[in-house]
């Protein structure tokens, strides 16, 4: 049974003899669910589509079991620039990474990590923060990962704001996580990152447990270790690739159903996600987040007029598809009235 | 919010005041929750840890998070002899894949499908069955592979017992996952099978929704129909095998956690799975069932002093891992008062 502390709260606390629908209704009737979100079209779209689904009398009302959301995490759930922060995390283990060994040291693109080039790091592509992070995150079990992961995010912190990543998380979007929880929507994470990373501290930052979290996935080797006791252990191979078409793909491979709600915000792995759930007949929303707001957050990407980021990019034809296909576009500069709880 | 209608029911007709413990005291108060489990050890122990895992002032105690189950399904929760049931599907979609595809005619295991030869048939090994099934589930659509099966079974009958094979589900088993859920367990199919098969029924007859349902798993595939929209299909390559130790280094790739109860019945796909369940220094329950009732069910596997099964063996190296780990041992004959719900 998977039922979270404020749910079972919200619930017990109704008289018993309340419909789930109206239970569910006085949730959302408490406060405003969108504090953080402009008035404007962005909330609207949510608000009715939140309505809509969960009315049963609506043409669009989706049972419980059919409320399926998909969130992509870096640009999504919080922030990816100037560099992915599970990239981050490998980064900062190349060091140690290539002590352990030697032969890494002259190979790229671990010694442009270790010369120390700011600006040649950040313009590593995709493929090669993927092959620093295979082997950066493998030859343990995966309770030493596990625990290397929760030491890490417990200490660093993004050179920007100076604070823990996992405080840069964004708000509006944590509010709406919480609205569609409580209108029985089940939440995942779709994440063209580790899954493993994410699943660290998913619970504890987005309310969703591990199991909801799909990703790309090293291979895990079962053995057993010096004491003769069964292990499991992490593996230098992708068994799964979250990038591109690869996202939607192991979405359904891994939960065997199509989200009838996802955000996402890059072309590099959200795009083809979006396109399908806004392939639905039924009810549904695809909607991408805009990174317009250079002042409070950052600015990237052709579709905000700008050039091409290295991260995370919503490029021209990602823009032109949503448009064409009536995705909703969020933008952070309009839309967002605050965008990190610290800003109080 | 996975949340279950019997499970809200029981929720709130609660009084408002009631802690989530004692709500579930009381659910399982109601009556005997393991009615068709004979009195004797195995009941004893299955009662023994959930009062224990969930019983705050236990050592064994464990939060509402960490209680993850994980059940085998073939041989564990419903019949799986003399075939397995998904092999019944795909062996019955055969003659029209052959005549959609003349050249597999020719070509084992196909031809021996073709002959009709029953014996031949049921020796058919089990990497030889798996080819099978990748032809016979490949090349259409997720929504089309799922109407399929959704149409088979609501027609094909078990050839012994003339009925539905999801009626064929072991009624203690169907008593213990209610037991582990109204106890705040989260239930989780571990299969040898492919998930996307029994992700088709596992919500109405284990309760157990799609995205907790792992198992072997083959491509899916990103890609635009006639009409110009985004659909995925399925591919004839496997991505994750849960054959022996794949399962359970699967289960982890998929939900990144350790189960801590865990019910199987093959050395083929579950003895690494309870080898590494048993191999927690916490609260823990590792299961295996003996068919050992020829008369009311079925007999085999050496652990029974009787011959190899082609199908589901539990053979001698498991059954002494199991004596010697300490794991508890389901005995059919014994430990089950009633097998199927419609013994009455």
């Amino acid at each position: 049974m998977e039922l979270h502390r404020r749910e079972f709260v919200a619930l017990v606390i109704g008289s018993a003899t309340l419909a789930a629908e109206r239970a569910q209704a006085r949730v959302q009737a408490q406060a405003d669910p969108l504090a953080s979100w402009s008035e404007g079209p962005a909330k609207e779209a949510i608000l009715k589509f939140v309505r809509a689904t969960t009315d049963p009398a609506s043409p669009n009302f989706l049972p419980p079991d059919e409320r399926i959301a998909a969130f992509d995490q870096d640009g999504t759930l919080w922030v990816e620039q100037p560099l992915y922060t599970q990239a981050v995390f490998c980064l900062d283990r190349v060091p140690a990474l290539v002590e352990a060994r030697p032969e890494l040291k002259d190979r790229k693109p671990f010694s442009v990590v270790l010369s120390g080039d700011r600006e040649a790091i950040a313009k590593l592509n995709i493929h090669q923060l993927f092959e620093i992070l295979l082997e950066a995150q493998s030859g343990m079990t995966v309770e030493t990962f596990s625990a290397e992961v929760r030491r890490w995010l417990a200490t660093a912190k993004h050179p920007r704001w100076n604070r823990l990543y996992t405080e840069l998380v964004y708000q509006p979007m944590i509010e709406l996580l919480a609205l569609l929880r409580a209108n029985g929507f089940n939440n995942f994470i779709a994440t063209g990152g580790s899954a493993s990373f994410v699943r660290e501290y998913s619970a504890q930052v987005y309310d969703i447990p591990p199991q909801r979290v799909s990703g790309s996935a090293q291979a895990i080797h079962f053995g057993h270790g010096k004491d003769g006791a069964s292990i499991l252990s992490r593996e230098p191979k992708f068994v799964l690739d979250n990038l591109e078409a690869g996202k939607i793909e192991n979405f359904w491979l891994m939960y065997g159903q199509r989200p009838k709600l996802a955000f996402g915000n890059s072309s590099g792995d959200d795009q083809q996600m979006l396109e399908y759930v806004n392939a639905t007949s039924g009810a549904h929303l695809a909607a991408a987040v805009l990174h317009d707001d250079a002042t409070r957050e950052y600015a990237y990407g052709p579709a905000t007029g700008l050039p091409d980021s290295n991260v995370g990019t919503f490029n021209q034809d990602m823009y032109d598809m949503a448009l064409k296909q009536g995705w909703l576009i969020v933008s952070m500069k309009r839309d967002w009235k605050r965008i990190f709880a610290f800003e109080g």
